[in-house]
């Protein structure tokens, strides 16, 4: 069964006027009308219960030509939060959002490390609680808590099915142990998918552009956005660019696939690199040990950037690494943008970003056609936890396609 | 701008119900209420147009468990007829197919080799009228006629601009030439992305599957159905899966990327690795010439297909690169059905479908959340004009994206 995130019915339709209008307001009614193609009655219809459901507000008028001044309409950005938490091997991070997609607040606690899944659990639900009585949210406003976590996911189950880092994990059921002690709607799903709808959000990005965006991590994975929805493939494991192969008869990986992306341009893989030529890299302080990738990568990524040679040869390789795998993605789905994204662009970002420009303008097979604009994100490292909030509010907007809408009173 | 073929207002309602009925039916007015999920007066009204536009006819009854007997609905395929042109180096392919995809007539003329396009054109057209002649079509019947070649396509205007083959056709407004004299309805498309919605089309696929052809003639391309819609991306030039790095540091290509699947495995570079080891193929009659590609190679893969064992190493080897293409493609799409088709596919599809089956079935990352099946065409010579027979009718029966309704009065 193929899943995307909206239908050509209904809640479809009020999905596109909320994209609108937060990617286009203040706006009117009319042009609301004019820019989906849905009657004046749709529309009124639509608008009346997104202003009663307080996530659409009127402000001001605009003098039209020759006819009475409009009422514009806003996004009320305060009428629902959300809570996003990204569950990582070296770090858990809260944050709540507003409905545009805004931060309002943050937290970070110990990650789920070599700990028993129902602890690290446990500790994430104190986490939440402390974390919602503390920004003094009400809970009657929060429309639900997205808790992301490397792929493979269940979906319906809430189960994190074995990405490498966290082996324990596959039998456990995140989803019924967080529900029962959280009083909001909560789903699970996966970081790379989650980071994608949040940067599409976040942006303001037009409904008609094709989107994605390419999570780096400790692993890499794309999200896809097709008509403003994610797009989720056939059973929602779309968007596995660190497992396509990029070298024919290359190592084998975890997943199955010989040759994947991941064996040669993920943190681990620069690291084991690294590692093999340590002498160089000693003075930069990697510990070369599994419980720090992260923070090694990050060091690493630091020296690259202000010019230690061996550093930033190993960065750019694996920069070129991911551009070839970028102009693979965009050759399948011909894009229009690319967002770099994930804590291991926190400090090579730039790096990344330019590499990938240079090789699809050289290579992508439709820069004769458009320009595939790529750039980074302003959070790279939080931006599964702020996507994550927009998967809740995403769903919020047009019912039937994630958590019940649960409007502010 | 993002295309795809199909909208959620109105006329996507009145495609998704042709495609029930065309792969679901005979069904009743009350199952295509409950499958849709649009209201019972949407139904009627969608059907009734149908039912007067001669697209769809009324047929027998169905006792239904309580109620009165319902009147089924199915397809009327003789109501309007497509022609669908694959233009090749070697040869041209005409096919008229009916409404629900069945072949009703076929012609091969003259490739275009290296004539000039004016030529060539006017060949097409003077084969056209003989074709339509020579079937006895009411040209009021005829909803349109679709010509393809290798991509990319310029869509809008109608020109092929530039496969290796046909460098000639750039600058050629070939939509132009051919509309000013053939009276239906003409579109220029791609062979990759026609032959996916003929499959998609004639197999009576569900709409919810998430599907994809991979489609091999002298190159190597792939198209998307998503929703039951071609996927066609930002400009067109989706589904490039023959231009794909499949080797790090790999050839360059002449699309401008390096190590493309094309540059291993299509029937050119096969023949070209065949050539270097000459001696042993020369019994097999293989001219290794530029115009005679398809030729050379299905003698290669017949002699394959009974084992003649160099010339089945190198259709292997080829079988596993596309495999290894298509993790990919499903990594990325996350797939549930795959279709080979595409004239390499004429003597050796076997072969490349078992390499695929074997490949995705080890290393597809959903493997174990559901099924990848492949399938390889019925018809894989010709499936890309009869794909483009579907593109018309498909665009028929959903106006507004496609040619107009023509109906049979």
């Amino acid at each position: 069964m193929a899943r995307r995130e909206s239908t050509p019915t209904t809640p479809g339709s009020r999905a596109v006027v909320v994209d609108l209008i937060r990617s286009s307001g203040p706006i009117s009614r009319v042009e609301l009308t004019t820019a989906t193609g849905l009657t004046q009655p749709a529309i009124s219809q639509i608008v009346r219960k997104l202003v009663s459901d307080g996530i659409v507000r009127e402000t001001g008028l605009k003098a039209s030509t020759g006819g009475k001044p409009r009422v514009l309409l806003e996004i009320n950005p305060r009428a629902l939060y959300a809570i996003g938490i990204q569950l990582g091997f070296e770090s858990i991070t809260l944050v709540a959002t507003d409905v545009t997609g805004g931060v309002t607040g943050r937290e970070q606690i110990d990650g789920a490390g070599l700990d028993e899944p129902e602890d690290v659990t446990q500790r994430m639900i104190r986490a939440y609680h402390r974390f919602v009585r503390g920004l003094g949210l009400d809970t009657q406003t929060i429309a639900g808590v997205a808790v992301v976590a490397p792929g493979p996911i269940n979906l319906r189950q809430g189960f994190v099915l074995g990405p490498p880092m966290l082996p324990s994990w596959v039998e456990f059921g995140l989803l019924g142990v967080l529900q029962a002690k959280i009083d909001v709607p909560v789903i699970v799903d996966n970081d790379a998918a989650a980071a994608a709808v949040g940067e599409f959000w976040s942006r303001r990005v037009s409904r008609s552009t094709t989107f994605a965006s390419i999570y780096m991590g400790s692993g890499i994975g794309a999200g896809i956005v097709i008509d403003g929805a994610l797009y989720r493939g056939a059973g929602s494991n779309s968007g596995e660019i660190g497992h396509i192969s990029i070298e024919r008869d290359g190592e084998p990986c975890f997943c199955g696939n010989d040759g994947c992306l991941e064996r040669y341009a993920s943190p681990s893989a620069v690291l084991e690199t690294a590692k093999r030529s340590h002498p160089e890299f000693a003075e930069l302080g990697l510990t070369f040990e599994a419980t720090s990738i992260m923070r090694d990568f990050d060091l690493l990524c630091r020296a690259a950037v202000v010019d230690f040679k061996p550093a930033r040869a190993l960065v750019e390789t694996s920069a070129a690494q991911v551009a070839s795998a970028a102009v693979t993605l965009s050759n399948l789905l011909d894009l229009d943008h690319i967002v770099l994204t994930g804590p291991a662009m926190a400090f090579a970002g730039s790096i990344y970003a330019r590499a990938m420009r240079d090789r699809l303008s050289k290579s992508a097979f439709s820069r004769r056609a458009h320009q595939i604009s790529v750039e980074l994100s302003t959070n790279p490292r939080d931006s599964a936890a702020i996507g994550a909030s927009a998967l809740i509010l995403q769903g919020s907007v047009a019912p039937g396609h994630g958590p019940l809408l649960r409007p502010n009173p």
